[in-house]
């Protein structure tokens, strides 16, 4: 009989051979693809197999199971780390699959991936993202559960944990989130901070001096350690700890080596380059691995971390039991629930928004408009959810009567981000990925500025989350050029998979927020006016239902014969295309006008839909929009012209700046006049 | 003869009287102008007034004084508090400015504007960017006194001061400067931070609870307070305190009351909108003030605020016998200081870039390029500084044998900001604002979208700040889509004054860096690739100079004959038209290659040039760049086609990247023989 020392030797042993393992099968994929970055996942291998072995709570067989803890690798350069846990805990990769690492079209990109690699929970690799993305995920786990958990029925309680960098600790998202999450007390929040004094040029004291454990306990976060990230107890024992606390996140402050093992370990050089075979040779000596085969899996090593299979099984079977219970107790919430997890919206949700502003409406900012509907939806889609960077009031975007988020009240629908944007972004982003929730975030157009990287990382993963932007253009008034989006609208329209939307009126805000809804793959931005517009009254203008194929016809005054010009605009700009048109009109001239909200919407369409309303050969376009001009030629081409804004705006009222600027119907009208007199200047091929 | 109390009575009568003076014409301008932020200028009046009566140093009549000492309103929604500052102590600016608030053409916008009133500093709004210029300038101003100042010559010594928010405090950028600022003991930055407990939407602690305090020390900072804002003695012992601590920065916490004196004092209704009638009214009779006449100035108020410009010429005057002084002694240094503080390059800075890389020069990266020209530059122009977000080994702008900027050597040239891209723009933008130094900042293209909101500001301002960018496409290869960037070269082109500028080879980089130092009214964007490109040989084709003018012909077939079809591309591209171009020639037609490296610089040519370099009726046009497609119709129109990046790029070698997404010269050459081929669709008006 074995003595219990003899046991725990072995289990030791066992332990630190799986940890190799995963370190040595990092080292390899990156020594294979020639490229990678082998450091972190060296120096990171331990705290990430404590975690993986012994906490986290995952089915590998089924890797979107409701209830399972979120893991995030916030670096996301350090992605062997996670592809060797994924392969080995049983996922649905292979070792094949890791030796097509960063290989065209395999499973282990060189970042890790949302929707590519299975178990992957959102795209990282900008740092400070996954730090963000997960206190969504942790804000939708405490508002789902808050909802949805009954007495006796623990539905939804699960952490997220993350491993986080020192140039996540850097990135100002970070500090914002981090902040949140604090004031939130999001205490399932729980995160190994990897901090080994070296990042991509050199030693991290250079830039980074600051007392990390301070100012984490500052924002009211449970900070444990410093304490050695290579050892397996007091890795284990810091996150029971964490666990312990209900109330505040966790912060365990692991000391690692960046490159563990390595001839040049604890140095920059480790960080984003393969060892170079002597270095992995030596590496592998030095921690007494062998050096053949490559990508070499111990069969214990495989057989421990493939429990994980068992494991996640039996915690999922008793999930499925335990919903059950849940579901005969409490039908219409687990119906709403699970509708809610596979991201349907109710039937019927959408009933009536066609007709939710009647013709005779008075004239309303869209911004206004889109609150009208925003609260009306919600009432509908329990699942909608967000808040603003500190301008609801201004947004409109206040859910009245749905509660405040808050420690004291996770029920609550609105969300204060407070003035951090950019976090905003990262943290609506997690809440979609984590399921559950229909999330939207607000701020004035300009401010999009800030939060760009997680719009552009929710476009990737294609996810629906629904940015709202308002004071839409120089029509904000008297704040001035910091405040006067210009280029905002074109920019955000460069951003691949993103859907922007500029309704003209009330009634095209309705169905902007229709469409919004209806993109299930991808992120939709609404962009909204502050000041108030003419409603179009639908009796006579053709359905604002146009707009779910991005544009159409808003007005012409000849049906029969083609139009001599076209006029184009979006958003409060519609108006000023109209009244240009009527003017062309009374002067005999054959005009269309277009109202073109959408141009994602639009181009999206079948060739004969997009050449009936813009017919190939009518050449004389004019454009209209208070935003820069470049870009537009994608619809006006060379022969047109755009009226628009060519520099910053000014502080001054609405009215006088669109004077100034020279964006009025007169100016509209004028440029398409010139157009039907120029010289023909182009010959087409 | 009075007693030392009826005199302290009466100097504490007068302080107060100044203090409302202040207030209250924040408060008639905003009414005034029915628009506008009154709270924060009725709250801050007290610390502001203490700062700029006892401590700040500066000369009203002549505000660009090289060494006058910095302010920051970094909540800039509070400009009428800045403006009744400006006009009270003697700058260029009427009670009649004042009376103009928020109107057309005014000198007094919504939000205080650089270049627009005399003794604005930095143009604020967007909320932490204040903040971060502040760290800019400070660093800034040890970088030069260290450099200039010599032994009995202290040339070189002021404080940067600011006034910032609950706002800035939640926003990442702060952090990130707060974070750098402790490292690089920049002690001479001391900020007043306007503590009120309420924001926009309402009391900030729903968003905001953590311990400001003890996130700054963490920092290392010195924090001082939390002190009443409204006591005089507390905040001139706090500031007297803060210039005695010499390692760190400071931070004085000043509690206030947003709104004080107002009837809704405390809430966030007086945040962003006028008083109202009564609201004013009631505000003037709490705090004894007379009602009318409105705008008024007690004479003994303005008297005393205008010894402001008495103190400010003495002091400057005193300076200027200094400066000639250390003239005598340093005349080298004393020129080349004032020659910095103007802006000026010095006498031949650029000879011999034209030939810096030689015709027969091997393929090389254009980042490479641009690292051994900025290394160049560097030895004629001692003001060009600059570093990365952590990323200088990658991005080639180390300054080889220019030491480190820390606290250590204020002297070193290479400034590490750490993995803060948001912070680094911002700081950037404040070391040029100082004045004295040419600042670069450097990260990956794809992360310039961390980091676009202090781009905007620059251009706004007409600041001359470099940015450098690398791994500008998916030739940047296996980190994947999360770090190639797709939308970001074309969504940088859509910000007015942003010169960007995309070089095809290491000539074109050397003639890059020529146009973004000589481009001294507005910041450049420049873009470099990762891989390795081609270097043209200038004698077989023309001159890289030509980009200078944005754009000019590469290479044709059909020197008499005008081309049948145009070629144009950007950077790494441009090999790829050329390589199509000849292809298509070797087939018979006649075609043009176009190198187009700005956008902004071609733009701005006569009209002849632009015609020249692409003749209007010549329509059969293809683009190539490995970036999003739209705004390239702005060249091509609706008749020509653009090859490039239609959705985010992938993990995999670059070539490879290449191949799969069709952006090779085959394809560039298929499209234009298919456009030749195309019946003509247009008819031109």
């Amino acid at each position: 009989m074995q003595t219990d020392e003899a046991v725990l030797n072995r289990e030791a042993l066992l332990d630190e051979k799986c940890i190799n393992t995963i370190r040595f099968l990092a080292v390899d994929m990156v020594q294979n693809a020639k490229s990678g970055h082998p450091g972190t996942p060296m120096g990171a291998a331990t705290m990430a197999y404590v975690l993986w072995d012994r906490f986290l709570k995952y089915h590998p067989r089924n890797p979107t199971w409701a209830d399972r803890d979120r893991f995030i690798l916030s670096p996301g350069h350090a992605s062997a780390l996670l592809y060797s846990l994924l392969y080995l805990t049983g996922y649905d990769l292979s070792l094949d699959d890791l030796k097509q690492f960063r290989q065209w079209g395999s499973k282990t990109p060189g970042h890790p991936e949302y929707h590519v690699t299975p178990g992957v929970e959102t795209t990282t690799g900008p740092l400070g993202q996954g730090f963000t993305n997960g206190v969504g995920m942790a804000l939708a786990e405490r508002w789902l559960a808050t909802h949805y958990n009954r007495p006796g029925h623990d539905i939804i309680n699960h952490y997220t944990y993350a491993i986080v960098s020192d140039g996540d600790m850097q990135e100002g998202v970070t500090s914002e989130a981090a902040s949140l999450a604090g004031t939130l007390r999001l205490g399932k929040l729980i995160y190994l901070y990897d901090d080994n004094d070296v990042q991509l040029s050199g030693p991290t004291n250079v830039a980074f001096s600051e007392n990390v454990a301070r100012r984490f306990d500052a924002y009211g976060w449970q900070v444990i350690g410093p304490l050695n990230g290579f050892d397996e107890h007091a890795i284990d024992a810091a996150i029971k700890e964490a666990q312990a606390e209900t109330e505040r996140p966790s912060l365990i402050i692991c000391k690692t080596v960046i490159g563990y093992g390595s001839p040049a370990q604890a140095t920059a050089k480790v960080h984003g380059e393969p060892l170079g075979e002597a270095g992995v040779r030596a590496a592998k000596e030095t921690l007494g691995w062998p050096l053949e085969p490559t990508f070499y899996v111990p069969d214990d090593a495989l057989a421990h971390m493939r429990k994980a299979v068992e494991r996640g099984s039996e915690v999922e079977e008793d999930w499925n039991r335990r919903f059950e219970a849940y579901r005969r107790d409490n039908p219409t919430e687990a119906g709403e629930l699970q509708a809610g997890l596979r991201g349907e919206l109710p039937a019927g949700w959408d009933e009536g928004l066609e007709d939710f502003f009647p013709p005779d409406s008075k004239p309303m900012a869209t911004r206004n408009a889109s609150g009208e509907v925003l609260n009306a939806l919600v009432k509908r889609i329990h699942a909608l959810t967000g808040g603003s960077a500190d301008v609801s009031p201004s947004t409109k975007t206040t859910l009245v009567g749905y509660g405040d988020f808050g420690w004291q009240d996770y029920c609550g629908h609105n969300i204060h981000f407070g003035v951090r944007e950019h976090a905003m972004g990262a943290i609506v982003g997690g809440m979609a990925l984590h399921g559950g929730m229909i999330p939207y975030a607000a701020t004035f157009l300009t401010f999009s500025d800030y939060m760009r990287p997680p719009m552009r990382l929710a476009a990737l993963m294609g996810i629906r989350v629904i940015y709202l932007f308002t004071h839409d253009s120089i029509g904000m008034g008297q704040d001035g050029p910091t405040h006067q989006p210009i280029e905002q609208l074109m920019s955000l329209r460069t951003i691949p998979h993103l859907t922007v939307i500029r309704p003209a009126d009330a009634t095209e805000a309705a169905e902007a927020w229709r469409a919004a809804l209806l993109n299930n793959d991808g992120p939709t931005a609404l962009v909204m006016t502050r000041q108030n517009v003419p409603v179009l009254d639908r009796t006579v203008y053709p359905s604002a239902a146009g707009l779910q194929r991005g544009g159409y016809i808003l007005w012409e005054n000849a049906v029969t014969a083609e139009p001599q010009v076209i006029l184009v605009g979006t958003g409060s700009e519609v108006h000023i295309a109209l009244e240009a048109g009527k003017q062309l009109a009374a002067e005999g001239i054959h005009v269309r006008v277009i109202s073109l909200p959408s141009w994602e919407l639009f181009d999206r369409q079948p060739a004969d839909y997009r050449e009936r309303i813009f017919p190939p050969h009518v050449r004389a376009r004019v454009a209209v929009e208070a935003g820069i001009t470049l870009g537009w030629e994608h619809y006006v081409g060379l022969d047109g012209a755009v009226v628009g804004m060519h520099g910053f705006g000014a502080s001054a009222p609405a009215e006088v700046l669109y004077e100034q600027f020279g964006i009025t119907a007169e100016h509209v009208a004028q440029e398409a006049k010139g157009l039907l007199q120029r010289e023909p200047r182009g010959k087409t091929p």
